[in-house]
């Protein structure tokens, strides 16, 4: 995570502010819940409430742990300076630093994959825009990087839509993965604090108590958790792949948005580079590098170790802060990508009606021609476009021996490009709903 | 993939047998959607299911490949030696090869899908067994790998059931990402065949169709697939290394099942090695090294590349047939993991007393001892234990300090394991239901 | 690995045939060392050597292994039967069967480096051949995809075998790093054999011994020779991507070589796809993700567990076997590929000389025009062949206010290819020496 | 990369202060050159070397950013400001954005190298002084975390500090393949800047020239340089795992330093947690991550796309500050760790003697005793030892039909731990030299 590639709102989750409002959070709802159970005096948890409004001092919370060289104790310790130290000696009561710590990182985690979801519902709004603009703008579908059919860039934009929607329930089971607290002591066994806290906790901070956890909430939720990132990440790529190519020089069939006083990098105004979609490639890059780590997390020894915790202080962040800009900086390039219709056009017919030649074939072969013979009347006519530039239509409609079996009009209607699009909305029905 | 990590059922999926009886089944189908839509005659489609339960010959399907370098056809070419090269004409028509190879990779994954959801299913009911026999065995948790507080070993089982039965949900979701299907042309435009076809074909196989495919089904599913299938070989790790830190020699607390006869590895009867476990380790990172290619399939380049297929050709099996044998081999060891109670007990003792001083401060404190005073009561008894071998409760009623805060009844009181096991069934009744 | 991305002489390497005859390797060069130190009767070493020829018969040991449930055990017994139980009972005297394995494993991996090496040699051959053949086939460099300026082929074979002259280093190193042995017994300590037979054993199989070993063979050693192993699959994936560029239908700057006979995937001649370099970027992916599971395999516990076991016994023959098979595939396809210089020089003017309007740009500066005024001129013509269609230097000759700082001649020397490729002979003797 | 885990030299190697004076003595460097060739006027080089001692306002080149959107144009604007706009008008002419930045880089890691290196060198003067310390400090070997025979605790030592020193020569390898730089313009041609320049300002910067770059600089050699930090993380991981084993509380043979202020987790004093080696745990996770993303850098498109670019500005300062920062970390550890010699012979002889039994075997048979009669006899009397907790050597002492076989003396001198230390002055010379 550097400042270049990160948003302020998903920043925001993982500052220092942030992490002491959610522990003050998680203790005054404990002291509350102590107090309903006649643990801790009622005025006690009340007292606690004082620190509401707080804005907690980091600096002074780093001075005590200068100190204490614990960072709850530190805060703990800040806190009684604002609520009484006498009002404050039942806060923390029975709990260990982890019941703290794990349930705030799982909060920051559920709202940081409330940033990422809310994003995607962007980016997927940009995208069926685009398809919607662009469902009947032919372009020819290519294989291996070869031109194969003709399809629409719609039909392109729709099938981003529909990757990044299973994304988003990805993304929403991802949450649900992560929405868990424990408040359950040493080793899980709420020897010292009754389960009745850790519920009352979870309720207020809108998370499901852990059913089983050790000191720590057990990791392979991480796991699943940085998982679905790295998949939306790979996603991500995907898309920007795909614009990389269409910005190539040859292609261009699509640039990213250039603003008007903004100068190529140099005097060759071809010269507009897709650095937004290369930059998106590296950040995919880098999301997806927390998985392995997540994974390696998942083993700890016994009741816990704490090999995860130095990870997760860096991927935490890192992964969803990276996600979160590219997420942003992928549906401004959407919305604002600038598409050639007529270099579609121009590429597809490259060719000169080529990318018909199937069609051709298949005619042949249904006017009873036999399969060899089709092939043979094809690839002669075929050879002229590929070796002279002719044009395939008319060499076709010149062959005697094709002119035999298919009318002219048959002919003719091998050439429309209707063929190719005529279940474009058979497919949109199914990828946005009728 | 080797034999020695291998199980049958699930080898068989990936066979070429299995492989080309999928492929007769979508041809078939594919077929009879057609005839119905009035596209090619009935008795064409009709008279593809001759071959219904054809052994295919893969030999011979192999050599005429040697010839026309392309698999696909090489097994038409087969199964017309079957059908009847006349009846046979139909088959294939308005199809790619993708449409084929895609829907039965398809196929072969739900039905891996299917064999790890069954395995793991066994695997909870042997865990499940396991916690309730060893419910109240008491043993002590450790953080750190040192001793903390006073747990169950069937909380340890239980907290294994929960983390597997998460991964059994996983495996649900990753089995419906994966069981689409594609019959949809070179590019995905249905172009050259009726989308109803795509249809048919995927009910008659238990698929959902792909909403929007192109040429190939979207790698996201794929990758989110293999995610599904590392976090689960995490967890194998995780409960591995539970039984390996059990079995070392100085804890003993548990051991993999020796058969009567089978020589440990000399005629040092503590030299029995946890390989089982030891070799879980292993295969969870053999499982866990599919995720990253699997992640760097996602982004082909427009409509498809085939950068994707070397890499699935071997993660494909590989990775389902790991696990596959990895959760049979738990499953083998937790039904027969030799659990030493008694061990448990005396490592627990090692500290004569020592977990149980925590519960002693807090007692102190709540006696109305200020908490400098308590701290300096417990260290001074628990030193006792630490450096002279002594047993803290004895010292502790030895002390005048002591025993003029708290009687001997509430001393004797904080030694009570019940303590610490007295939301056991709590905890139970959250994993395993009321 | 699977047969497919196989060639023969790396799988025999990891054949059962290789590894038996490598373990007589050890066993009779170890009894040598122990005759020669009085420590075994020196006819019992030389009966050894009795089974030298001997095909060892896999299926026999296997059959043994079932019994006795451990393969050095198994093999151990067979080598008796051919030597003779009496006169084998000196073998493997004071050894560990990790003596055996581990040094075996290494001997499998030192020549799979070898193998490697060679390919190495000859795809640097290979590249070399068309650099010298392509030195002055100018072709347009491109950054982001874009047009940037010119360059040639050569220097594109030149930058590819720049690259794998490295990896040929690194697969030395990688090989330095693997070729060592141990027989030093249960952790390492020599305790029931002398040092000097690991010396002879590991002398006589062109292996340094292990400096300090414990049972086995420290696996950072591993973790280098796969580390490296991935880097020549990355670069194998550079070249392959460029091949996949080159002969996108819209660049066709190059093929991948298609025999005469040779049908493409249709009636559609330009359909000619880079499935060969498709395939090696798959195949990197697979070569690479043996790092992270060698890199985990490093941290063992104390002097040994086997968790690495399982991991190498797949990536080893598969990250070799893939390797090697990428390797050759690689070369062929660079012998072969067809290059199209008419469609590079095409390439790089379609947008009529604009990329040398930098040139121009400059020129105009070095001639006194002042920077904001070049820019001015240079973009105003740029333009006109950028909206129009025109030609950049017939644009400049025809506008006074250039014309005025340039002359005819000096803006003709602008278009001068050579300008760009006066250094390549510099560049080739950096590269393949003077 | 977070302040935690972060130590300030290697954090100043990234700082844009160290980035920005890197961009001054390229800059200037390349003046020098261009002046002596002629092409730019002597005054102007000289006139840039007035920044010499400035201390660059980054605050000031960040504004100048915001408009420009061009960081080293930005850069170059500053710089005028310092030596005259008219004096700084050859600065920087003919080079491309990517020689300053990709040069930069490499001096960069080069650096980072260099403490990197320095902080091996101190590790492995901890380990061997270590080693030398616990020369003759008897312990048990473990395979499988099971005890196997004696060795000593100078042997851990000496076998980490051996992998470590195979680690400095990878990092010195590493130094080595990263310290080159490229002034070779935008498409490495050199078509706009003498080959000299780079000479010269590579030599003047400790740098090789890149022999061909394009644009920039191979970004295998950057494969390569974090795939040795990676391999150097997990090394220090598995350092990490054994200290964290020996400090397990059932185990105790060693223990991180704990000061004689500080508490334990609470009143316990058994509870002081290897909390060094834990988080070096997680911290080789991290570094370990870098890999995948570095080697998926390689392939870049044609002559350079820049999606490498937002990988590296992460993983560079992150895998090396963490690194440093672990490998100090480490050492420290190393030096200050609380070995247990006493507890190390306690755990040996917890199955009092069993150790020994193989010893007893061999011994048996080798003075005649048949396989079968040799192996039951030490099974009986193990036995006793395992079941009945008898001692060993008393056992055997005892057994008339042991006793008929070995001498008192000779059943003795089996239980010498001298046996097992006789090598390790052996290898001892071999790590360490003569």
């Amino acid at each position: 995570m550097i400042p270049r590639y990160s948003r302020p709102d998903m920043v925001a989750i993982w500052s220092p502010e942030t992490r002491f409002r959610i522990w003050f959070e998680i203790e005054a709802h404990a002291c509350d819940a102590m107090a309903a159970l006649g643990v801790i005096p009622k005025e006690n948890a009340e007292a606690v409430w004082k620190a509401k409004d707080v804005e907690f001092d980091t600096a002074r919370i780093d001075e005590i742990e200068a100190v204490t060289k614990h960072d709850v104790i530190a805060f703990l310790t800040h806190l009684a300076e604002h609520v009484g130290s006498d009002e404050a000696r039942f806060v923390h009561q029975g709990m260990t630093s982890s019941d703290v710590l794990d349930t705030c990182l799982n909060v920051q985690l559920t709202r940081a994959a409330d940033l990422l979801i809310a994003d995607v519902e962007k980016l997927l709004a940009a995208l069926k825009k685009r398809a919607y603009e662009h469902k009947d703008t032919v372009r020819i579908g290519r294989s291996h990087g070869i031109h194969a059919e003709p399809t629409t860039m719609g039909l392109t934009f729709a099938r981003f839509y529909a990757e990044m929607d299973r994304n988003l329930r990805r993304l929403r089971v991802a949450r649900e993965e992560i929405a868990t607290g424990a408040i359950s002591g040493a080793v899980g066994t709420f020897a010292n604090i009754d389960p009745r806290v850790e519920e009352h906790v979870c309720k207020m901070l809108g998370l499901i108590p852990e059913p089983i956890s050790t000191q720590v909430i057990p990791r392979d939720r991480h796991a699943a958790f940085f998982s679905a990132l790295a998949i939306v990440a790979s996603s991500i790529e995907n898309i920007a792949v795909e614009v990389r190519h269409m910005q190539r020089t040859e292609v261009l069939e699509a640039e990213e948005f250039f603003s008007k006083g903004q100068k190529g990098s140099s005097a060759m105004p071809h010269k507009r580079n897709p650095v937004l979609s290369e930059n998106l490639t590296g950040l995919a890059r880098l999301v997806r590098m927390a998985v392995i780590p997540a994974l390696e997390n998942v083993a700890l020894w016994h009741e816990r170790d704490i090999s995860h915790s130095s990870v997760e202080r860096n991927i935490g962040p890192d992964a969803t802060v990276t996600l979160d800009f590219a997420l942003g900086r992928l549906t401004g390039l959407i919305e604002n990508l600038v598409v050639y219709p007529e270099n579609m056009m121009r590429n597809m017919n490259k060719f000169r009606g080529l990318v018909m030649s199937q069609r051709v074939l298949l005619a042949l072969t249904q006017a009873g021609v036999s399969r060899e013979d089709s092939y043979r009347l094809v690839q002669r006519n075929a050879m002229k476009v590929w070796e002279q530039g002719a044009d395939f239509k008319t060499e076709l409609l010149a062959d005697p021996e094709v002119t035999a079996a298919l009318s002219p009009a048959e002919i003719e209607e091998k050439f429309d490009l209707g063929y190719h699009t005529k279940h474009v909305d058979t497919i949109f029905a199914r990828v946005f709903g009728a």
